[in-house]
């Protein structure tokens, strides 16, 4: 007969001892696979305890496979195998916040926005419009596309203020860059080859790696890619920033627009993955309209997030997709579910439709336009032989440094002077032949005026 | 001499206007490529403008690559190619909402949760309370894992709920069981073969086709994967879902899982990817382990989100990795940022560290175990054959209808009594060979008590 102590006074209900304790026994081999256990009026007269309580307890051993009740006949040990003691810690270890790097005053980080023009009362406002009456639509998942209104007021947005040409049925909504490529990887053919900028984002190389994507990197001129270079690629989807290249801030000019297009349309798999990444922030003349409203032919996959133009921890993107391949993703790619919540995309969709969007993008375009030309003015002031690159547009500048230091010496005694700068050439695939002086980069969304002046001053000093 | 009309009294700035004349000659052709453009100061004077304007002309014709500027010589119309007119209907379409099938009553779905007892009110209170501070935080991206205080949360809520055996180290947080499985697709080689449940998911199929992922189907018995079919498949991941199987409902009783585990530590290339889906919900008996607690090989991928027990909308899962496929995704993966706004997560986390979350489940499996109970009587009550199968736990059972219907005549029959119900059919990768009566699935969530009563009686008057 099974004998076991349960304590009645004790917070755990006595059928859960009861059913602990002969789960171990089953578990330790100390009742053997095949032995018929007590029926359940033997075992609470036994144990002084009522019947419900062993039942309790045999159907929880049921349920988990332990027992299992063989009808008219009674209740038999499984022919399970034991389970070992886990001998590991059992409890979560005790949460470390990362040390941050106290030696760094001033982070020219081309990641970021300014924290301080954030639109925390506006968003709190909408946060409660939104949830603040009972709302069926919070609840109920939406499409692959994302939330209908959204994706709306997108359409119109990017018509007004970018020249993209859709209708709110192009647009799919995710996450990030990386989760849109995600989509592509998945619509395109496995002879795919992908077309990447040299310099570039340093994470595209990394993320084709991982998806096993086939891809080449193309020499950029000052323009973009030259088409000779495309066309020597092998490529068959190239992946630009033609409004603000990532990192070297130039602009693509309308010609090359115009033959990259062209080039597109003359075959059938070629397409552009035009990356429309900080073009709402340029800060003389008129914003230049994207490539994709300038093509004819379903030749451009247009990609956007708000990660520049309000949070990088929003986590919001979008992309515009030719009629023909939303035919594709709509058929085969059904299964995937917008990863964006619902209450999100809800917020987001008041902040555009109320106008809110377009108001904080010329705020933020005057805050950004004084923070560079501080920037710019700070650099001038000093005596020294810096010269300053990239359009007048984006988050970040680049700045040719004429000491004779190397960018390795350069980044070293910045960081030495607590100023963290970055190098353009991490950004490159191939090693730079170039001998001429090195390129930094300087992100300054993120720094305050103040902040700049006393940064600038600290790599004068560092640098001259 | 160039010669526009300008309008002083437009809203247009004068040199945008003289822009756009420009440039529509340029692209026109009328301006010949290569044509040199009068200076500032001849345009000025010629046009009555100041000097100022016109040159704002310029440089946003510079920028935009229509013109360019060539030192102590002038301005030289550029040599593009010009651009046709667009004919495509350039304003977005009209917004029009998709029509909901007004013939359905009552839907007997599997996806959704009860739509009334979601915690408006509390998750009301934690976004104001996240956001009622200027907080930074909210601002900087987190890294790729997710934040590491709801990672935190999470460690401790599955270990002491679900007999998860982690630290906050090894869980990912993403938005779906879609996005968790890309990540495992690029940890795993080209040569893994996924073994999927027959019956199981539908998605999962449409998943690994569109990711090219290698994948076999196993039929399941009453217990889950046996052993002899998992041998025969060649899969070497297997995705399983033993604490409540969908569709079939049934519990994996610990002899399989530990019988599966021994299987996996057979060979280094095994794993199981245990989905935990709504394991929340176990209306007798204590909750069953995870099998990931059982595993002491590193060989199982805990898999879990919020969909079911707070809803689908919200857009959270998360993952816990064994601690050397960890270091894999360190080092290959570290270009993907985790998709969840850092608000949610937030919110999210102060839910569970306040003990709402767990107040909450505890409600919630007080509201689905009335709703099944009452799902149950309600069928009972008629006097007709209807078996009713599927473990005491989730949020969906199985009935068989023995009335001599086909799956397709029963969900017809009830359709045209307008209540939607699912077959189990469509779960399956291979045609049913079984002459037994067919299975139909409901799913009892989103519906009222008063709705499954009547629904009932529905589909009774449909059936018999």
């Amino acid at each position: 007969m099974l004998t076991f102590v349960l304590e009645t006074d004790s917070r755990q209900p006595l059928y859960q001892q009861l059913y602990t304790h002969i789960k171990k026994e089953i578990q330790e081999g100390n009742i053997k696979p095949g032995t018929k256990l007590p029926s359940k009026r033997k075992l609470s007269t036994y144990l002084n305890l009522s019947q419900n309580t062993v039942q309790a307890a045999y159907i929880q051993l049921i349920e988990e496979g332990y027992i299992s009740s063989v009808e008219r006949k009674g209740f038999y040990v499984s022919d399970i195998i034991p389970i070992k003691t886990n001998t590991r810690d059992k409890k979560p270890t005790i949460l470390k916040k990362s040390t941050k790097d106290r030696s760094i005053l001033y982070d020219f980080s081309i990641h970021g926005v300014d924290f301080s023009s954030f639109p925390f009362s506006t968003w709190r406002k909408l946060m409660r419009e939104v949830i603040n009456e009972y709302d069926k639509e919070l609840l109920i998942p939406c499409d692959s596309f994302g939330y209908y209104r959204l994706r709306h007021a997108l359409a119109s947005y990017l018509y007004h203020s970018r020249g993209v040409i859709c209708n709110e049925n192009q647009i799919i909504i995710s996450s990030g860059t990386e989760y849109l490529f995600q989509i592509l990887f998945q619509l395109f053919k496995d002879d795919t080859i992908y077309g990447i900028e040299n310099p570039g984002y340093e994470k595209l190389n990394q993320m084709f790696n991982a998806n096993r994507a086939k891809f080449t990197t193309i020499d950029i001129d000052k323009d973009g890619m030259p088409l000779s270079q495309v066309y020597k690629s092998g490529a068959n989807i190239l992946c630009i920033t033609p409004a603000h290249q990532f990192p070297t801030g130039e602009i693509m000019p309308i010609k090359r627009r115009m033959q990259l297009l062209d080039w597109a349309k003359e075959q059938k798999n070629r397409y552009i993955v035009e990356d429309d990444y900080d073009s709402e922030f340029k800060y003389s003349g008129k914003p230049i309209p994207a490539l994709q409203g300038l093509d004819h032919n379903e030749k451009v996959i247009y990609m956007g997030s708000f990660s520049k133009s309000l949070s990088p921890t929003i986590r919001l993107s979008y992309m515009v997709l030719p009629q023909h391949l939303l035919n594709i993703y709509k058929e085969d790619l059904s299964y995937i579910l917008c990863p964006v919540p619902m209450m999100d995309q809800k917020i987001l969709c008041r902040f555009i439709e109320e106008g809110y969007f377009e108001r904080h993008l010329n705020k933020m375009r005057s805050i950004y336009r004084k923070k560079r030309e501080l920037l710019i003015k700070s650099i001038r002031q000093l005596d020294c032989d810096i010269e300053i690159l990239g359009a007048d547009a984006g988050l970040h500048l680049l700045i040719k440094v004429n000491n004779n230091m190397s960018e390795s010496q350069l980044i070293e005694e910045a960081y030495k002077a607590g100023v963290k700068v970055y190098g353009i050439s991490k950004y490159y695939t191939k090693p730079l032949l170039d001998k001429s002086p090195p390129l930094i980069i300087l992100g300054y969304a993120t720094l305050t005026d103040n902040e700049i002046i006393k940064a600038v001053k600290l790599l004068h000093n560092a640098w001259f």
